[in-house]
């Protein structure tokens, strides 16, 4: 098995590789995926690889073989214990998954998430697609995370793609959209908070919140969570809007206090 | 290695199938892979695959794996020992292929391929694209056959990529041209002649050529052979033009007797 196959095309080396977004594998199971996808990686320009927690460690020389020489990929790829942490330091996210969710996130197309990741990208900002373990996909904690969710419609009989190829179909839309939109122009707004930034913003309104008793009853403060965590990762906030809510929240807190 | 995994989407079962192209794979040598082409093709509602002399031999259970569920794909994989005859029954064939060849053919993208097929696909004509073997691609032979050929474009220092991954990409576009374009209208020109009825009138033009004097030098026979293959091929003609064609040769040849 793993064997590399050179059927279609040339793999000169490592070069080629333009800015584009992170791929985050979450707990990925097989070497020979991780390889799959590296190649896949490559093959579209792309050399930023994230690994969150594989099940087999890393680094992990299984993986070269199906990378078929992407191995400047699987060498620079960075391995972190969360997907938070994997996240921290961009500020566009978007998730793979094919399930339906309970939550209100905006759904793209492979080729609707390429023009969502162009549009977003910059020197001074920074994207990713998370993708989920193989078998079971991402669990809901991971897709919160994401600005935007990725559904590939593909024969709803048979939907499942094996990993590699759903981070080949994203890597390969947002390749050809560079090919056929070279020079397009990226929004330059005010400056996007870092995903750190704003989780970090989203973990004190929840314990203020909760503090405040307004997760309740417990059983349906997870619930009531995530959906107030959806409105605010919708909302694309810029770093000065953060910088407001934070003080939306020390004002109401501190009304609070005057009152009591 | 070779387990199936289900992080993006779900595999009921081997409904959803469309009618569309064939997927020809020349001499695979993967097992791992004849299951990944068959999971890519359902997951794109395309289940007519052929396969032309795999090394490992047909039927192979090593090849359900990867398929994950696709197992009806392969269970009505045809075999065949010759891409000639694995395309025989079809009437409009691309080959996927990477290399620069010195041949003058129509190129795609994935995404112009589907199209092409889109065009071309009706009750009465049946369409099907060629892929190489895993490392070496397809061989000139195989290449001339085809009507047009398709290239991804991909970095080009990083080129190559895995041969289910290529068949994803192409079977990927066919479905979501299917999406975007449900009810587009197929041309309905005159019947298209079977791949085989056009290579009839092929063999037997270079046959008479040859025994004409024409393909002279014998070193350079095989590059006039092929020239003339390719303006044929690429004229897309139809039955009553492939009728008329014969009847030119006869007519030339009947005139050169009379001379004589």
């Amino acid at each position: 098995m793993a064997e590399s196959d050179e059927s279609i095309g040339e793999n000169k080396g490592a070069g080629g590789v333009q800015p584009g977004p992170a791929i985050i594998l979450v707990e990925p199971q097989l070497a020979d995926n991780i390889g799959s996808v590296a190649r896949a990686m490559l093959n579209n320009g792309l050399d930023d690889l994230r690994l969150v927690a594989p099940r087999d460690g890393w680094p992990n020389p299984d993986a070269e073989p199906m990378a078929s020489g992407a191995t400047l990929v699987l060498e620079k790829a960075q391995l972190f214990e969360t997907t938070r942490e994997a996240v921290a330091d961009l500020n566009f996210v978007m998730a793979a998954t094919a399930r339906e969710r309970d939550m209100s996130k905006r759904a793209y197309t492979p080729k609707g998430s390429a023009i969502a990741l162009k549009l977003r990208h910059a020197p001074d900002r920074k994207t990713g697609v998370i993708f989920g373990p193989e078998r079971s996909g991402l669990v809901n904690e991971d897709v919160i995370l994401a600005d935007g969710i990725i559904h590939v419609p593909l024969n709803p009989e048979f939907s499942s793609l094996n990993l590699s190829q759903a981070v080949l179909l994203v890597a390969y839309e947002w390749y050809q959209l560079g090919v056929e939109m070279p020079t397009m122009r990226t929004v330059t707004q005010s400056p996007a908070p870092s995903i750190e930034a704003r989780e970090y913003f989203l973990d004190r309104l929840d314990k203020e919140l909760d503090a405040a008793g307004f997760l309740f009853p417990p059983e349906l403060a997870p619930t009531i969570s995530k959906n107030i965590r959806n409105v605010f990762t919708r909302a694309e906030l810029s770093d000065q809007e953060l910088r407001t809510l934070h003080g939306v929240v020390t004002a109401l807190l501190k009304h609070q206090s005057d009152d009591g």
